[in-house]
């Protein structure tokens, strides 16, 4: 059976996901211009998503704080890159109530600059820190062409800021971050994502280098899905974020930022859904099993409600479907919405003391004893579906991961089965600008050092000596 | 003891406020006029707020969306009172980028024109209804005046957002949100606060009739903290929210709003805390217990280690301050900080096999045995700290609840020691024009039938004939 409210994927990829945001009623435009409406499917997604990750930010000892949604155009101005790469991009407060502002404030398109101001006020002392302050809100930044989740004129994301005592120990958090999201996208996401620096040009403004995390959905294009900044002293000059180091000198503050967004429900989107609709895994699925009685019998609502207090006894996310739709109903819904398990349940089966268990990543269907078992087998499975998610992905992602050594191969590449093209590179900004002339092919990152494959000793592009790998891709 | 940043709260209630917030830490102000940034402590407390409110709202329903940050002009301006009440005092956005908007938007002092449109495009039938949605986001309102938490410019909170099939519904809903709140802060925040419904004058812009939630501040003055509106179909009428009922006829839904705010913060503060800083309820305290080793000793240590394990195995969220201030710093911090319970543990005591545990709330220290029994004692203790400081509000409040039967008992009261003051009320505006003339006394709220008594046959004002009991009071 197939979604007839939702385009094929290989037959227009774009449209597939604008259906699939739709048919599993995540989001919605809104009449507000470029702004998105996160129904509640979509924000119990992001809900579980904060969930996790603020736990992993806390275990790691950050705190969470909340700074003005305003912020002054002098405070914006301080400093120099950052307010260049924001500024064209900001909506602006002229106004409160019937009186014109004396000074203007944007809406935070990010905070950087906020929280240099409240650090350079509050810490005098290298007892005073590191602070690892983090928050979770909506910033706004004045986008031309937007697309549900992936690009939109406000978005949800949180953003920790921190500030440390040495250049070592805020190099490590800037790390530390990164690879708290790779293993978020990992272990719960199912997203094999890949990590790096950014080149110079795709760096964040105002930073002294940034990381990277990148992910490739299903039509091989690239999702840039987190990244994490270290400033070194680039805002605590300008901010004159100072404290008395451990000889008591006066000294300026080393600083990180880093960040993910909703952003992640496209990147989950474009993953592993298929012409069905949402496909979730199972550690982010708001509801993770759903329970159809066929038959509106006592016997059979006894059943359910026997597993759903098994199943719940886990922890697994349950829920009994009693609502007046038909089975067949029923069972699309919960395909297009995603939810990973389905339990069948009917009068049929139970004489022969079976049910029906359907998986919604292969949508395979098992019959399978109705007895205390039911619990075990929901719960492996799960575990199950998880697995196979990532390695689904980890296939795929593979098999659309090249190298190249010359520009032809990498423009057959990209014109043919897009994907990440790993290739050598000069370090010149110039030989990044023909590559993006090819279909708009970006480098996505330069992998770790360890990660790195001496593809080849000349640059990909211009054919001088190349000083790094890079992976280079089409972005969203 | 006395803690020297802190005004005597007899001495000056309103810096003593200042004074508690800046000590504990709660937030400061920022570079944004009128803004505040909500620290740790501060944040923390609205964690624990959202978690458990968050919780009540799912039990009975609810699901969280998220809308746009903005408001048009053109949708603002669709429910005739609604933008009266509102326009003066919103945010707005005209230029987005370096380009001027063609229509400017406000930032969302209150979302009813948001969900009403979006309502509109998406409800059909009454098998749609009803909708319950809320959403957790920040609010801006240009207020002149602003005190952390109180009132300012920006400030988080919830909004819920629901409509429904009958006018009986939404009425139900309208009370069962007013019920929840109160319950939540009889039963987590230890206030007694009073619920009631707003007379016309004081009712929210565009509702047919709003419920609100009052507490009492140690000084008297009164505090709304939250209100549960009943629309009707004052919003469905003008956005045309229509849906084909059970006759299959096209109706306007039935709709409510209601919200609380960071402004429960404040109250927690005004309520409970004392002249050594904050003092809060166990129940919404994010670390109810610290463990304070006497010398960093390694039996001290190890019995440390063994009671945070015990309280960590009960739920009770405790920690063991290892910092390298001196116990006495430690105890005045902890005890600015509000943590209701704390453990000291020191060489002597265990060679007596005994530790000192001291309450927050009274500021009794006991001695009691080191043994096994410490977390019963803790989880005991915790619950004691919880229900004596709702008794000792609730004392407070009754001792500050009076009746007048006249304008002069009322001046005098709000002239000696305000607090709630019942009178009777003829119904007339010109009547509670002419009472707010006694330092801005307002009615707080008409007491439902069931609790008003019959304190007079007429108005405390007027004279005339009486229609209704009016609880009164000075506001923040």
């Amino acid at each position: 059976m197939k979604n007839k409210a939702i385009t094929p994927r290989d037959q227009d990829f774009a449209r597939w996901y604008d259906d699939v945001v739709k048919a599993a009623r995540l989001a919605t435009y809104s009449g507000v211009k470029g702004c998105v409406i996160i129904e509640p499917n979509g924000y119990a997604i992001w809900e579980n998503m904060q969930k996790v990750l603020d736990g992993m930010f806390k275990e790691t000892g950050h705190q969470n704080v909340n700074m003005p949604v305003f912020i002054p155009e002098s405070l914006l101005n301080k400093e120099a890159e950052h307010v260049e790469g924001f500024a064209p991009e900001v909506a602006w407060v002229t106004m409160g109530g019937k009186k014109e502002l004396e000074e203007r404030m944007c809406v935070r398109p990010t905070s950087e600059t906020l929280f240099s101001e409240y650090y350079a006020n509050t810490v005098n002392s290298h007892r005073d820190l590191p602070k690892l302050y983090n928050q979770w809100v909506n910033v706004v930044r004045w986008e031309k062409e937007t697309r549900p989740f992936l690009r939109s004129r406000e978005f949800l994301w949180q953003e920790g800021h921190t500030i440390h005592e040495t250049a070592k120990e805020a190099e490590e958090e800037t790390m530390r971050m990164l690879k708290i999201y790779q293993k978020f996208f990992t272990d719960y996401l199912a997203i094999p994502a890949i990590v790096g620096q950014k080149t110079e040009k795709e760096k964040f403004a105002g930073a002294e280098y940034t990381y990277t995390i990148e992910a490739l959905m299903y039509n091989g294009v690239s999702l840039q899905s987190g990244t994490s900044h270290y400033f070194g002293q680039k805002f605590s000059k300008p901010f004159d974020i100072t404290f008395s180091n451990r000889n008591n000198e006066l000294e300026h503050v080393y600083q990180t930022s880093w960040g993910v967004s909703t952003r992640m429900i496209g990147g989950l989107i474009m993953v592993h859904s298929d012409d069905n609709g949402l496909v979730l895994p199972p550690k982010i699925a708001p509801r993770q099993v759903v329970i159809v009685p066929i038959k509106n019998e006592s016997n059979v609502i006894s059943k359910a409600d026997e597993i759903l207090d098994a199943l719940q006894d886990r922890g697994i996310t349950a829920f009994v479907d009693m609502s007046e739709k038909s089975p067949g109903f029923k069972f699309a819904e919960h395909e297009t919405n995603g939810i990973p398990v389905r339990i069948e349940i009917g009068p049929r089966d139970l004489e022969e003391n079976s049910l029906v268990v359907a998986r919604r990543d292969t949508r395979e269907k098992m019959t399978i004893a109705a007895d205390s078992g039911v619990a075990d087998y929901v719960e492996d499975l799960l575990q199950e579906i998880q697995d196979n998610l990532l390695k689904m992905a980890t296939e795929r992602r593979d098999a659309l991961t090249y190298t190249a050594t010359t520009l032809e191969e990498m423009e057959k590449i990209m014109n043919t089965q897009p994907g990440f093209v790993k290739a050598m590179w000069c370090g010149d900004e110039e030989c990044e600008l023909k590559i993006k002339e090819i279909r708009g092919t970006k480098s996505r990152c330069i992998p770790f050092p360890e990660e790195q494959e001496h593809i080849s000793d000349t640059c990909v592009c211009c054919g001088k000596p190349a000083k790094t790998e890079v992976i280079w891709g089409i972005q969203y």
